[in-house]
């Protein structure tokens, strides 16, 4: 179910079965020293392939580069403006209705891209409203979290490179982390940050939001798990209501 | 040299050594029976990596979708526009600009995306003079067609999940191949499609332009060991130029 | 401090002495029956005056249009795009830096226009690095609030025309509010408003999220004077580092 | 009949009851000693609030930022694009035509912003034709103006700060206007200003053209009042229209 | 002067001693029946040769396309958006700047384009201040209008295929006009039309705005000469300016 | 049939019967010693008038302004981007739409216009299909050229100032050709030029790519009827597809 992996021939048939394609989106940003530049494509793209299992969706291919203005200044970061994202997810969600296609799951492994994945999906909300549109960044993971996590969060909805994420690499791609050089590194950020323009680099040399050492594999399955299982219920209840509305 | 792989506290070091980075881009789009969706995606992003090898350089992430007008209306087939794209191409080079890096590659495997190319070059030149911006799409590769083609061309720029295209993927990318379902479908394409919007479907049921039957992979390897050896000098000139440059 | 009251012979020096200003922004929509479509207007309003008066400051004229999205549907919402809010705001923000003034801070009483303003001010850091650009949203009010909220919340950062609007508003502007219609109106909101574009008449006909009639000045008061005291701060070290700049 | 005062309950009902909408738009710009930085936006509130008694309208709330290029160097003055506005005053509009309004006035009392309300207003005829846009800047006032008028202008179509506009305001707002400080400055204003882009300083240092000094209530009363009748009756002959067309 | 009969290596000397370039622009638009649709561009056409006689100016090619909002629903009327017009006078603007010359002349013969002019004046004002951008549309014309017109005007400020205009085209282009078939047709304007967007289909059926039967060679002679006087003092007073700041 | 000759009572009917107009589009850009900077305008407006002649066709006022990236920095030369040409082309077309006429032919005499004249077809073939719109490069010369020309082509693309362009301006407009200063000047323009942004000022100094002293009137004829030929045919065939349309 690799959507670019099939052809031209046979793609127009398994639409008609298959309403549903998960775009991977990530971002190339710093990570610290244990986890490489891609680890929000990664993420992405290891959760689009579980969740289109589960929901018998495609994959589209994995849009990698996303808005990294927080950590433009890191070594290795590469950021692209809102605007080129919103059109560029808008675009690809008209083509996917032309195809045939009505649900359009932008799954999203980077915070700095959930502005844009929003307002694509409200633009083509207005234009489109036969599509259904999701942007999913780990929802449905807050219980699972507070069980978890070791320690506290250094921010109420950043987190980054910390024991939450790298568990998540080590669940779905572990051979990407050196937890070896796993840092704990637990900035204070304060109240000023959610109010003003902050580049991370006045907070963190690290680009490590807590200590990356707690990591384990069994951590990140319990969120990606709980994640799976939420993001698969509402794609399965979109898929419900568009048959309903065939069958009417 | 896989830029996504690399982490953020080596990668800086690194550009210092290597000044030049590989965007490979390409499209989702029809492609016959016998090959897949993303044939430009394969294509772009093994030549990539062929010629990162050759030039030291760093292969960047696939950015996988392309503006597809011609054949948007055929199935599979998933097209951005111009816009969305050169906003992104010159997002990604200013980014890369910004890390240190002076050679900005955009490896095309889609011919479709020229415009946006070229228009996204054109306005880094005008930025961001220091950064030397390419913008590739089978460089140097007309001789070496000559010799290898059996057919003439449909058309005196496109070529499309022909003979050639089919003979890159066949030694770039065999295994996506399925030389059983290679067709031969050779449209005749009037003067007018070069004069007025014509979308694909006026002259081909296929989108196959040519005796795709017809590939090999020693054909591929001809033509594509031409356009690498073409690129490969480009690249070569311009590291040495700034060598020379540093070095006054 | 009211800016616009001020006249051109005299603000010039005033500047010099004085250089923040807030602008209030609100919006106009539907607040259910016992608060006016302009409640956010009116509380961005008060506020802005009271913050003007603890850390001597101008107050600018209110901008009253926002994005109103979520309840754009609703009799008497007015919605404006986010597009013509970052505009007008970094235009304003141009202005006062041209002006003298070097800290601006958008004084937000709407949730919906978090993201322009975010936005704006990101635009403003990048060509006026001198420019401190504040966007509040009832910041540093996270305990107050959880000291004197009876009723737990129907949604995880949403709140309107609730316990806790009604309080503000209690205590700020009480002559607008009519408690004998104060609603109790909890709506259950899903996970999935988050997760794809969800008109609130989706789940609420009042547009009330919570049990307004447990609204008191109490209240009001306690997470009014604290969001002062948070953002009074910010200020005073904004100003002081003006200060540190100038006598270096 | 202030819009944003009433709540979401009521103003369903009453729209229908009254299908027009006034916006008061002004500016934050110099206006001499005697005048305030928001003359313009207290001309145009209270202009509104009048015809909106006239005319049972409602009354939006203000928009109180213009376009300002003439005088942006002046103390005091803030200016926002035409682009801003134009989308600001456009989108106003559509919520307007949503609500089930069918008269949109803006009435200005800013001359820099007529080019932005006259664009808006035909964006808006070709989108929404049923909705009928006024952009009012003192029309009729013409005859009135040479009755009253002891000096000449200093130009054919700018007044700013001067015997006309301070009447206006010692009519509609008097508590603003120190008389003490008015002024005689008359500006020999010469054709190439109609030519070339020229900033006020070039011909004044004072931003008031004319003889402020012989201001009276009695001069604004008579001006003001025909410009309200002829506003009035344009209304009136649009409601007319509307209420013709459901008739039929 | 003719500026594009010259050749690439003669034109860069001749720029340096003059300075001066004159752009006309028009438009194709309904004139009645006795003159024809590119009446505007005819007149700006002419005009500017004149003027650069005079002021030994280069004369561009004629930008033959202009905003024709009022008119454009009458057979024959071309209109192209405010949008297009000014980023291309930009463009044009910014060209010849880089080329050296230091004042740019839009010689303006149709009423619609005005805002355009000014708009794009001014982005070049700011971008570009070394270069003087004029608009100009008859300026300095008033008083020799007052002494030849015989009818009163239809309105304030438009005059189109009128007593005037016909006049100006019997003096400058008479080949172009056929007397036999003017009209005489002076509508009643109301002050409506200044108020809200008004086609001037609602007013008229002839596009001919008064007694075109009354032109002659004479009047039009009368105030061109005028107007080309006003003109030519302006551009001869701006490089005087240029010369002077050369020798300081 | 010069269209902007016709007036607005009799133009309606023409239209009726006349369903095709052209518009010459060139720019001013140099072209050597020998040809005037006009040289692409002059050409479009040429081929357009006997064009418009063998096929009944209204001809449009010339557009002369043209992106001319690659020279711009070449004496004489006046660009303008891609944005504001295919704004305006768009414009155009609408415009010819709404008047009635259904082909629109842009005859191109500029190679830097291809993208913007693309571009612009596509659009409105988006939003007006029932409009044919054209874009003409010298459509159906190759063979011709082949024929007449006695130097091999600087470049696959691109000609220019050379043997070919010098003898079209011969045949079409001699009055405007010095043939005493033609020059051979043959650059060697490497591949690199298709694969890099290039200014012509890396590969030539006089604009000339060729020898074009061995223009002659002969081999323009030839290439020009050959391409006359070609859009004729084009032409006719819209027209009666059109005529074939009506009469189902």
């Amino acid at each position: 179910m690799i959507f670019q992996d099939e052809n031209a021939f046979d793609i127009g048939e398994k639409i008609k079965k298959t309403p549903c394609a998960i775009l991977p989106i990530g971002a190339v940003e710093a990570h610290g020293p244990h986890l490489p530049l891609g680890t929000d494509n990664v993420l992405a793209e290891r959760l689009a392939r579980r969740l289109a299992e589960r929901t018998e969706s495609f994959v589209l291919p994995t849009l990698p580069y996303g808005q990294v203005w927080s950590l433009q200044n890191f070594p290795g970061s590469i950021s692209v403006s809102n605007e080129a994202l919103i059109r560029m997810l808008y675009d690809i969600g008209e083509s996917l209705y032309r195809q045939g296609l009505r649900i359009y799951v932008m799954l999203n492994g980077h915070l700095g891209n959930a502005v844009a994945l929003k307002e694509a999906a409200r633009l083509l909300y207005k234009d489109y409203p036969e599509l259904k549109v999701y942007y999913f960044f780990y929802p449905g993971s807050k219980q699972a979290i507070e069980r978890v996590r070791e320690t506290t969060s250094s921010h109420s909805s950043y987190f980054h490179a910390c024991e939450l994420e790298t568990s998540y690499m080590l669940y779905l791609a572990g051979e990407y982390v050196n937890m070896d050089k796993a840092l704990d590194d637990t900035p204070n950020i304060g109240v000023e940050a959610d109010c003003t323009p902050t580049p991370w680099e006045e907070f963190t040399t690290t680009a490590v939001l807590g200590n990356a050492a707690l990591a384990t594999k069994e951590k990140g399955k319990e969120v990606i798990e709980a994640t799976l299982n939420t993001m698969t219920a509402m794609i399965e209840g979109a898929k419900q209501r568009l048959q309903y509305g065939k069958e009417q």
